[in-house]
């Protein structure tokens, strides 16, 4: 949808196109009443849209007294979009379509990626994602562990892949010549579970519990980043007085006691397993009543629920959703995490807040992605999907019908 | 400026309307231009302003061409406004004009108010303001210790006054036919900091520290209010495991090592001092260097630090304002404070956020009621005092002008 006579032109059909979108199926005179655009601006604007096969005509609807309206909506693959997770373990990416259904699905192993070899894999994943696509592409996505600066597509830092001031947008731009989102993987996961996790609530606070901790904030229904992009970096908050040493230098951050790493180290005395295997291992341990290993992961979730606790007081968030591999020890550690929120919290704010498990398991970042570019390059709202959704999974929909973790999702990616 | 031709006509008034008193003085063709309306609309508009006494002419503008235009302003006393704060040692009020003058100034002791007759000496201070005010009133501002909101004007709960689910909003509205609103008083401060306070910036967090410990939050230049009116209930958050025993009931609350009741705990042995004395001695001690004073001074500074570092991460807010009467233990308790903040929060948010002093001292509730009919009921943005207003006092500009705290503003105000 790009300006071909003006900003007006351009802003008409970006709002005709958005509302289409949103509406599922809508006449021109339905498109006329909700953008207060004129019906003779609408049908030109439509035709544009048409010819560039962006909406197409899909039958007549209902009469309201005079001729049945021709109905109008936006088919699924009219563009395809790319998007990408730098998780720890993995890059993952895919080609969606505007309905969030995968297409294309890589993986690269990842773990010891660094510096300028992980560049490499990334450019070189989206370039094979590129390859793909048999559509137009609206535009790439990336979701990044770090610090990573929306507006100018900058990763600021991101210490796992051994970037700083990496401009990772522009260098995908100039390469594809197509508009690059990149955010941080907490954040890109809050959008996600904001817009694809089944309900909206005005404020969300979405944690990502693996080897590390990170947070997203939505408010207001809008992705809040911060001042300097580092909203929701709760992780490295010092909640233990001279506690043990973190990767980030300082000692007794949040994630030196709540996070998976934390948790494995807590337990382990030899070297340690590779990661995956100790959440296997650690999962299994704490299923069968394992009393040390309860004991640590319960501690963990306590941990967790009083850096919560400070966040209810700073905001009154009445919805908190956790995610990542560490909820996989489901309900026990969710209740140690409930329970040490609501004791230090003032009741009349923990009351009001439920805590819950997020529902679109691994793909979150890669879905937070797609809203990003989906929101912000093409001025969609997303309507949240309909709940007959969840039950009609086609393989195509694996994205956004993805497990619960704890029942799968979360047990196959990182920790 | 009330509809009376529907609502476009309405809404037509309300923008030239703040257009007008936003720009301080301009033409007609200026508020064509700023508001997108006709020229013809705009003058038909600004002739009803001008017959209400809402606009004034001052005279003509700089020709550029044609005709020199003539200008409009909007006379600070076109209406005035009654706002009160419920301190919890006086309910101080007063009537102001447009430009926050102080017009008149009314307090009543408040520290053994309680109940049903805190709320008789509320609804008689303002009987009393609306009383003395000579010019139409816009409506009535009201900044409420406790849990207030402010779409329907019921003070859910108010611990110090004894107030549960009260709607003082609409008893206040039904007695004086006017338009009211309430918020906390946290949360009135920092959108007066946020307004009045000199610059503006994206994201602000106003913690005030007295005997009790609240803060207020402005995201994109909006006061953030939370799901259930509680953002920035900080103070009740517990900080330290079993701790010392709150007035809230819980232990190792925030206030419970912060606040300066928890100072003057810490420091008294016999009977409690009255609160006001307690701070001036305890000031004093502080000042000439005793060191068990410093100890439990800087002490509370460094917990309150604590506290701040997991407020920059999960937000990262670039700017932080002190106010309240503790903030007169000035540099060395704002040392600790910062010390204790940076050391606890990674380096790279903590590095970027400056902590300052609040500007407006003991007037600050009375400040952010005002803003927030302004904004609200007027629609006006409330552009920044230029600097040269602080170095230009008149009487009656005691309120904008109030002294920086620990100079006087913060030691007569509550403690």
């Amino acid at each position: 949808v790009k300006a071909s006579h003006g900003s007006v032109r351009a802003h008409n059909e970006r709002l005709v196109f958005a509302t289409v979108f949103d509406s599922g199926q809508v006449s021109r005179a339905d498109v006329a009443r909700a953008t207060g655009l004129t019906r003779p601006t609408v049908s030109d604007v439509m035709s544009t849209l048409l010819e560039r096969g962006l909406v197409q005509e899909v039958g007549r609807g209902p009469s309201t007294g005079g001729k049945a309206p021709i109905l109008l909506r936006v088919p699924a693959d009219a563009r395809h979009i790319v998007v990408v997770h730098l998780g720890e373990f993995a890059f993952r990416g895919a080609v969606l379509n505007l309905r969030g259904e995968v297409l294309t699905d890589v993986e690269v192993p990842a773990e010891d990626l660094y510096g300028e070899e992980a560049l490499e894999n990334v450019r070189d994943l989206v370039r094979r994602l590129v390859a793909t696509a048999d559509r137009p592409l609206v535009g790439i996505g990336v979701g990044v562990p770090g610090l990573a600066n929306t507006d100018t597509g900058t990763i600021i830092e991101s210490v796992n892949l051994g970037w700083r001031d990496l401009p990772l947008g522009p260098m995908l731009q100039e390469s594809h010549g197509l508009p690059v989102y990149v955010a941080n993987d907490g954040q890109a996961t809050a959008l996600a579970e904001h817009v694809f996790g089944g309900r909206r609530t005005e404020n969300l606070f979405v944690v990502t519990v693996g080897r590390g901790i990170g947070a997203g904030v939505v408010l207001d229904r809008v992705l809040y980043q911060g001042d300097g992009w580092g909203a929701g970096e709760i992780g490295h908050t010092v909640v233990v007085d001279d506690g043990v040493e973190c990767r980030c230098g300082n000692r007794g951050c949040l994630e030196t006691v709540a996070s998976s790493r934390a948790i494995f180290q807590s337990l382990s005395d030899g070297p340690p397993e590779s990661p995956r295997r100790s959440l296997a291992t650690t999962l299994e341990a704490f299923s069968s009543g394992d009393s040390k290993v309860r004991q640590v992961v319960l501690e963990a979730g306590r941990q967790l629920g009083a850096a919560l606790a400070g966040v209810i007081g700073a905001l009154d968030i009445h919805r908190i959703v956790l995610t990542g591999p560490v909820t996989a020890f489901g309900s026990a550690w969710l209740d140690a995490l409930r329970e040490s929120m609501a004791s230090r919290a003032l009741q009349r704010l923990s009351g009001q807040t439920t805590v819950e498990l997020g529902v679109l398991g691994e793909d979150a970042v890669l879905l937070g992605a797609s809203a990003l570019l989906l929101t912000r390059e093409l001025g969609l709202k997303l309507p949240p999907a309909a709940p007959e959704n969840a039950s009609s999974p086609s393989p195509d929909l694996a994205l956004t019908a993805a497990g619960r973790p704890g029942q799968g999702g979360a047990r196959r990616s990182e920790n």
